[in-house]
């Protein structure tokens, strides 16, 4: 069966860049009714790239939801077991959103633009709609609303090199997790040290969706030496990372400890959120089940289509692979799965099932070691 | 420039149908999360066979919305202007919802399957999240969650002949927007008359994910004798039909007035419902353009893939088509687009620019016809 080709229509949102970003890629998903490239060369040519040079990559999918008004910091507050009261104009923070059930309905990186006013640059579900309804029918007084600033994002080791050449202030002025306000090519752009990499670079946020292919191609100018080509999110690197992927590390169904994004905050936060009962309760009695990093070693496993069964110490099938693939600089696969709780300890062998037969791994730390207690 | 391919992962949830759905699919985009088959042979050849034959559509992206509990009748009154007090089980009702700018969030299909317990089976956009924030936001009480279920379609004129071969009940008992509920190979189902062309049909709401394969299957065997091919919703038939695609031919920011749905109900329902008095304001000044059909000679205008701008009566470009095709039936082009209110009578002259050149057309009434006054 050959995979089907994308159909463009209105109801996918165009990208500001797709003019020059579709061009060379070979298959694209759609991410927040945006089409997002997903292939260019080949997954591991672009990952061995990603890790030398630098890309620029149409992440435009990752679209931004506006809070605004007097109510605006509590609100963002309400949406997240994060604690927000510090965050600063200038500041961004990943903060799981969660429900009543502290079910995930998002992991957005939050941009504090001013005290009253915030993005969330968010992955895909319509959280803009979420907000909206929790606005709505709790009367917050803020505005809530899509404001049509889409990002393109450069990644890689060279980031810091080209951004050097578009902008006048030294680039060690964005620290890791700000951002700044800045124009290139004559259009204002918020740029923030961020990315879903692990190379390190920079997202710019393009306010003016007209503007798109001129920023583009004025990024593309300035690297004519750094060995610059079109990327996207590469699934190497990003399993690699860690990074987690909404929609298939984690949804609605999980909640932040069992994922373990409970590393970016601190239970107890005072100010009121959605869910800390819920969350509460799975604090004190503990998650049931563990994401967890995984190795295979050998190669041939591709990224599941849905998810992978998984035995854990020869016993019963009680697990499951999220993500998976295999790493051309480890020589074996890396993988993101649940695993019951107590059964997560680093080194406890697994047997995956997949299509092209079993496959024994073993559960790891977050250097991919599988040694227990490794230094 | 080749179009991509469409790369599939976890994150894309998986029809129940797909392992036969999208054999021969040869383009497909992605709705609700879930991959749905936009085309197999050809966009005419599948609209022809759609008019004489019957077709099996794995609409699976059109998900379900649950509510229930004591507060879903008013809650569900909450969402939309139509009228639900009269709504009972068995019933289905297609019902605009929208925000408190009386923005269109979603033109769901509102099945009532118990006077406690509905189903939105929705448009593109993640109205779960939309009504799981209302509710927690003011406190209704009812539980909303996604019940995993997933449409499977039937449609075409030989539709009532393939579902009497699956079904003891004489089909003629399920009317227009109502349902039953059936076996079909041993799998319990909602059977609706409902469907999104113009041919009559129905839709089966399966629950058991797991037997989606065999329940293809059985369809597929009862309709050996019936030129039976799979399809899917086709974009010169829901045209002709009037039926309006959400992200297309409407989105958050045009209202039901503007958009023509204020057929599917009254203005000043008694319950309470978001977006009311933004809706009576509209309804009061009249709405500033105007959804109208229109008709252009000749060939060769591809739709579009964000809006073609439109001049009205030879006068400024105040106009966009949203959605166009050539019609082989009626020899011209048939399309939707939005002009300003007090130029919306049938017969006005329009010019469209499209990539292939300017193209003049009319507007046409509901039957297509462009004579003003038309009988």
């Amino acid at each position: 069966m050959t995979t089907p080709r994308l159909s463009f229509s209105r109801r996918l949102r165009k990208s500001p860049f797709e003019a020059r970003s579709h061009a060379g890629a070979t298959a694209a998903s759609v991410y927040n009714h945006v089409v997002l490239p997903t292939a260019y060369a080949s997954l591991e040519e672009d990952y061995w790239h990603l890790r030398e040079h630098v890309q620029i990559w149409d992440v435009a999918c990752q679209v931004q939801v506006e809070v605004q008004g007097p109510d605006a910091l509590r609100l963002m507050e309400y949406l997240t077991p994060r604690d927000l009261s510090q965050i600063e104009p200038g500041q961004c923070m990943y903060a799981p959103l969660v429900d009543e059930n502290a079910g995930i309905v998002n992991d957005p990186i939050i941009l504090c633009l001013a005290p009253d006013r915030f993005w969330l640059s968010i992955s895909d579900s319509d959280v803009l709609l979420w907000v909206k309804g929790l606005a709505a029918g709790a009367g917050f007084n803020v505005r809530v609303f899509d404001p049509d600033v889409f990002p393109v994002s450069i990644q890689g080791p060279k980031s810091d090199a080209l951004l050097s050449r578009l902008i006048a202030r030294p680039t060690a002025d964005i620290r890791r997790f700000r951002f700044i306000e800045a124009e290139v090519a004559g259009t204002h752009l918020v740029i923030a040290r961020t990315g879903w990499s692990g190379q390190g670079g920079f997202e710019f946020y393009l306010g003016d969706p007209a503007k798109g292919v001129e920023l583009w191609d004025t990024i593309v100018a300035a690297a004519t030496d750094l060995n610059l080509r079109p990327g996207c999110p590469n699934l190497i690197d990003r399993i690699e990372t860690g990074l987690l992927s909404h929609g298939n590390d984690m949804t609605l169904l999980n909640n932040p400890i069992e994922a373990g994004l409970d590393r970016f905050f601190k239970m107890g936060k005072k100010a009121d959120y959605l869910g800390r009962d819920a969350l509460e309760q799975i604090a004190r009695t503990g998650p049931s089940q563990r994401l967890v990093r995984l190795t295979v070693p050998g190669s041939g496993i591709t990224n599941p289509r849905d998810t992978y069964p998984m035995a854990i110490a020869g016993g019963e099938q009680t697990g499951y692979v999220t993500s998976i693939c295999y790493s051309p600089r480890m020589d074996c696969h890396v993988g993101l799965g649940y695993v019951p709780a107590d059964c997560c300890t680093v080194g406890t062998p697994i047997t995956l099932l997949t299509p092209v037969g079993k496959a024994e791994g073993q559960i790891a730390d977050e250097h991919w070691r599988t040694e227990p207690n490794a230094k």
